[in-house]
């Protein structure tokens, strides 16, 4: 067995997965293994005692949502007891933001990797302030998912289908050319997708003033295509998963109390240890003891090679993460160092148009002693509260030793 | 008079003039000293008999436009006859690209200074391909500037007063975040424009399918935005001039045949010489022997801080007019060579968002023996083609220097 081989292998199809955005369903008749008694949430496998407050939180306003708990005690009571089952997104071909609690009444985007077949799901972008995905759960954030769910979702599922597909990688190739990086940094896809979806949700709403509401909250959500780019994202990363003998990691996630990741060549094992506290800027009045550990399965971004990866492109975003420009093109040099390949459609002016740095290979990270660069947002640790910051966060290295000692073990070698 | 104080005045008002997108009207009611026998054109005052291809080719088609004249010939025999005099758009605070031409039932684009009071005004953007802008004027062409006419003037003009104005100063800010230079690339300019009026252009417009088609053209058309963001350059260039004692460039524009500078302390005079072929990329089946000589009035981008002054902020726009991202860092290296400030609010993240270079000291070109550096695009020569590829250029010397001559005259120096 050729390590080298399988880890082309992986990349090639990382590289050339087409994820195209071709629809919008609920999530339990769209995502496979999804059911009734289930809640899907970010990272890997985790149970409510040792679930961080914005999980609960998220837990909570999610079974809420579905008419099944009207407060944290009961929703503690329905996971306890085992009538709601916990399972992570990236089991179910699904990525969420943060807490990333999908449900299964909840409208979710389908993405289609058109190259190999296979498809990712997402849950819709609720915007900035006192969210779900950050574990707020009260009235406010409930009539928001209830306008999402019964306004926005029926619109964007006729918009999207009307337009044959929106092709979030080709969109996500040229936002990283207009100062995105694809993770924290969405700004210019955000505003592509909206042009992508503006003449068909004009078209096919039931009136004007919902078309007015659906293109307002899409525009002014610089976050708005996140959930499609993460899908696209997880899409391309399931597209390299799963190949003999590579050590491509293809899944990096965390559910705000353990980082975990999965390696192509070692099926479905999580390698998992406790999540950092992300560094970054505070909002005001927020400080590194508010902060919760590391959560989300956006990091499936720099598993793709975006994100963090891709910093070099996106220099306005240390306003907003912290750093110089400076830091941000070395970001990205420093993940040349653990990366397979380098991208051929994701690529940077500011860097001559190189590709990023793409596929990270867990041997050259045990090798280098270089960890991820991953960008995130910061989640207060009590539920109810919400978002809190921005900054960067890098996985715990005893986690890629140990999926390396897995290999090796797995392999013989 | 101390002329440093006089260009510190000046570029301070260019740089502190809020510059406000307020309203749409037909030229002939809005725009200063407009009237039904007037055409007006981009660069310096020029004459039939010295026009370019382009600039013939844009007043026939406006002359048709206004029913006026049905070919080539009716059109030079009126302009000829004086029975339609030809001035500059910059004699009207109006600004056009490329041939800028506009007559009296054209609508255009009011902006507003709100910090000085000063309006400014340019034509609407039709897209790319055949187009009056390039000279071209055929039944393709009148179809669309009727269209625009009568379907999106209307629909834009609702959603702009309903906005309440849209900060253009701002929209520029944001857009140099994004990888736009604002004069060749206005990308993320066009998209963010596209998301100040989206909600409102569906709420306002007489049917969804015209709400439709407007988004679609706004949102499809990279440079839909270039119009009103060379109007707030052309309010913010007019609110410096007329600086007793400033040695700054107020104006740069071309007609086709000459490049024409105007100076803050020299009142109303143009300083002109032939202007250049550009240099840069040509669409494919043409080149050099096909090439216009620089044309429009474009260049208030650059008189303003922006365009080819922007490059090291829009690294991706090599593509278009050549060179590499080292070439366009260097170009705006070189700006500061010649400019009397930093811009305030225009800033460019990858030079760890130092201000735009703003303000062309006459002095400074004729010290350093550097002219300014200009994004354009490139019209064929030959009336009734278009464009044929985009490119980089600089004005001639001789007029920095024969400014220089009249400015000493004039102070008695």
């Amino acid at each position: 067995m050729n390590i080298d081989q399988a880890n082309d292998e992986a990349t090639e199809r990382m590289i050339e997965a087409r994820a195209v955005l071709v629809g919008v369903g609920k999530a339990r008749d769209v995502i496979p293994g999804m059911r009734d008694d289930l809640l899907m949430h970010a990272g890997p496998p985790i149970t409510w005692d040792r679930a961080s407050g914005p999980l609960r939180g998220a837990i909570t306003g999610a079974l809420i949502f579905e008419g099944k708990a009207t407060d944290e005690a009961e929703a503690r009571a329905l996971v306890e007891s085992g009538a709601i089952s916990l399972e992570p997104c990236h089991h179910h071909q699904t990525v969420g933001p943060m807490a990333g609690v999908t449900s299964p009444s909840m409208s979710v985007y389908i993405v289609e990797n058109e190259t190999h077949g296979n498809r990712a799901f997402s849950n819709m972008n609720e915007g900035y302030g006192k969210v779900l995905r950050y574990g707020a759960f009260d009235d406010e954030v409930q009539q928001r998912l209830r306008w999402m769910e019964d306004v926005m979702a029926p619109v964007l599922k006729d918009a999207i289908e009307a337009s044959g597909g929106i092709d979030i990688k080709a969109l996500l190739a040229e936002a990283l050319h207009m100062g995105d990086e694809g993770h924290n940094r969405n700004k210019a896809g955000s505003i592509l997708y909206l042009k992508a979806l503006a003449p068909r949700v004009a078209r096919i709403s039931p009136d004007a003033e919902t078309a007015a509401a659906v293109l307002q909250a899409i525009g002014d959500n610089a976050l708005s295509v996140l959930n499609p780019v993460m899908a696209a994202c997880k899409a391309m990363a399931d597209a390299a998963h799963d190949i003999d003998g590579s050590t491509i990691v293809t899944t990096m996630a965390r559910n705000g109390t353990d980082f975990g990741i999965r390696v192509s060549g070692l099926g479905g094992r999580w390698f998992t240890a406790p999540a950092q506290i992300p560094r970054g800027l505070y909002f005001p009045g927020y400080g590194d003891d508010d902060a919760n550990a590391d959560i989300g399965d956006s990091t499936i971004t720099e598993t793709a090679g975006i994100g963090g990866f891709a910093m070099a492109t996106a220099p306005a975003i240390v306003t907003f993460v912290s750093g110089t420009p400076r830091d941000a093109i070395n970001a990205t040099m420093e993940m040349y160092e653990i990366t397979h390949a380098e991208h051929k459609y994701f690529n940077m002016p500011a860097l001559d148009f190189r590709g990023t740095p793409t596929g990270i290979d867990l041997r050259k990270v045990i090798e280098t002693g270089i960890t991820p660069r991953v960008n995130t947002g910061i989640a207060h640790k009590e539920p109810g509260i919400g978002q809190i910051g921005a900054g960067l966060v890098r996985p715990p290295m005893a986690i890629f030793e140990e999926a390396l000692v897995a290999f090796a073990e797995h392999y013989g070698f």
